[in-house]
């Protein structure tokens, strides 16, 4: 295929663009909905209200240990809807490519997106592609929106209340430091894998063990101490967390000691932050230690009336409060 | 806001994102859907199937006669649900902005993504912004998903038959010249503006007065040619289309004189190409012109049983095959 690099043609809505279409997205994509390859796609009427969402994707490198832009887009927009405790059923993907990409490297993405797909139970019905010339983008950026539907008939949103436990499903900082490292722009190197999975199978255990499970959130940009900073601001509580039960894989922590960065603030692309009623809290934490992405869920905190922030409890006995990142040292981290 | 320039940190997922997000993207696209800004937004209980459909744009420059990227992005969207014979609902929309845009350009984008989502009844419900460095993108970059409905319980598509008649909405080619002469690489000006339109509009009055209509499309990258090559190969027929019939404005034709494009091979962003019954083909075109958006409408030619390929009488009395387009010269007009 035009030896096999992406040329400004292939997005140019001809044949070159259906060739394209055909060859890499709907083979790997393949599924009823998709196969018209018409304007929209037919999806099965819908029992319960949907839920809608959209991500971006612009990760740099476009593959890492752990993951690639591909399985982000899918397992991130998987985990937008599973978080509000919908079930993730119809996944589209819009693409924009810098002229002279690989076609090889749009098949491995597409490869990894359908493989992402199938793990989450999505499927990829529609799509879009958009080729710039070179130096108007930067490889590949990524755009997902998915629909799902809350077979409950309500999103797992409950009043945070003074008491409730906060519960965190596994280790923090895994896919930032992932990502970082992979851009050898720094002297340092260490086996460390994203975390990048979708959550939706993590979720639904977790609503069926918690049935008052209040909220539920992953912890992505700005990492944990945004998630909790967001959730505490929009019910007008505080909370208290405790620094040593925050898990953090030993690797990850050491890469952090040493390159300055705090694991609290750092993106996950597979964890879950959510919110119980104490009196439900080892029943859900039982149930995330059963599941896979679970294994080292925790009880990290708990809801306070007042102050109306976060504070952490260090390790040495003091404490520190959690502040909302402002922004972050690390463009590009999905 | 940061002197009124978008930094890296607006991106982030940290307070820089939070504000951006309220003070342009909220404060525009206003509606309760949106209102909670979470993970993902919660829709009204869909009673038919839905349609869902995606698309990137990258159009070149951001502001053009007739439009810019946020009104193409909504009207886009809604044309291809609307050409399927859904009524568009909701939209998602994801921005991958370069690092040194104007906020005050995203925010005309935003204001203009509004008024076209407010002119084809959708909401905009969920968003994601994401900031790369300078030189990693073109400005800014956005992808819409749409969910809509089929208020009769399918789609229109149903098989196309020789003797059915070829309707078009209006002329050909606006969108395409517009966008290339906004781009001042050429010494030609013109007072031509991109049609750039919500067609669901246009779209459900066709569908009213013409129940046995068989199939539309709105003509865009690619132009008219790419869409009938391809309604015509799906369908395994030929056609034959009136040069004479097809409406061009006389700005737009003596532009492609001058600079040497084709009008059937330009991108449209208000017009559909219809095929009907020919019995319904009257009552079709009398719909379509009491319509603002379809006051140039026009029968352009006819379903035939062979060749299967699409052959244009020329205005001078001979005939030419309509190729498909390989591929486009003009990169990035949507």
């Amino acid at each position: 295929m035009n030896d096999g690099l992406i040329t400004i043609g292939h997005g140019a809505g001809g044949i070159l663009t259906r060739r394209l279409v055909a060859e890499v997205f709907a083979r790997h994509f393949a599924n009823d909905a998709l196969a018209p390859l018409d304007d929209a796609a037919v999806l099965g009427t819908l029992e319960s209200p949907p839920a809608f969402t959209t991500d971006a994707y612009v990760v740099k490198p476009l593959f890492f240990p752990g993951g690639d832009i591909g399985k982000l887009a899918v397992c991130g927009t998987v985990n937008d809807l599973a978080v509000t405790g919908a079930t993730p059923l119809y996944l589209s993907a819009a693409f924009v490519i810098e002229e002279g990409l690989e076609v090889a490297v749009l098949d491995r993405v597409a490869a990894s997106m359908a493989a992402a797909a199938r793990e989450a139970g999505v499927a990829l019905v529609c799509g879009d592609t958009k080729v710039v010339r070179r130096g108007e983008a930067d490889g590949l950026f990524v755009a997902t929106a998915g629909v799902g539907v809350f077979k409950n008939g309500r999103p797992a949103r409950r009043p945070i209340a003074p008491g409730d436990a906060v519960v965190l499903s596994g280790t923090l900082g895994d896919h930032g430091v992932a990502v970082m490292l992979a851009r050898h722009e720094m002297k340092f190197d260490a086996p460390i894998r994203s975390d990048c999975a979708p959550l939706n199978g993590l979720c639904a255990a977790m609503l069926a063990a918690a049935p008052g499970l209040k909220f539920m959130r992953d912890p992505t940009r700005g990492g944990l101490a945004a998630a909790v900073n967001e959730i505490a601001a929009a019910a007008g509580v505080g909370m208290e967390l405790d620094e040593e039960a925050v898990p953090v894989d030993e690797n990850v922590a050491a890469a952090c000691e040493i390159l300055g960065f705090d694991p609290l603030y750092l993106a996950n692309e597979g964890k879950v932050v959510a919110v119980a009623p104490a009196g439900e809290a080892e029943a859900l934490l039982a149930a995330m230690r059963r599941h896979p992405l679970g294994s080292r869920a925790a009880v990290i905190g708990r809801v306070v009336a007042a102050p109306a922030r976060v504070v952490l409890k260090t390790r040495v006995g003091g404490t520190r409060v959690l502040e909302m990142p402002l922004a972050d040292q690390l463009p590009r981290i999905c």
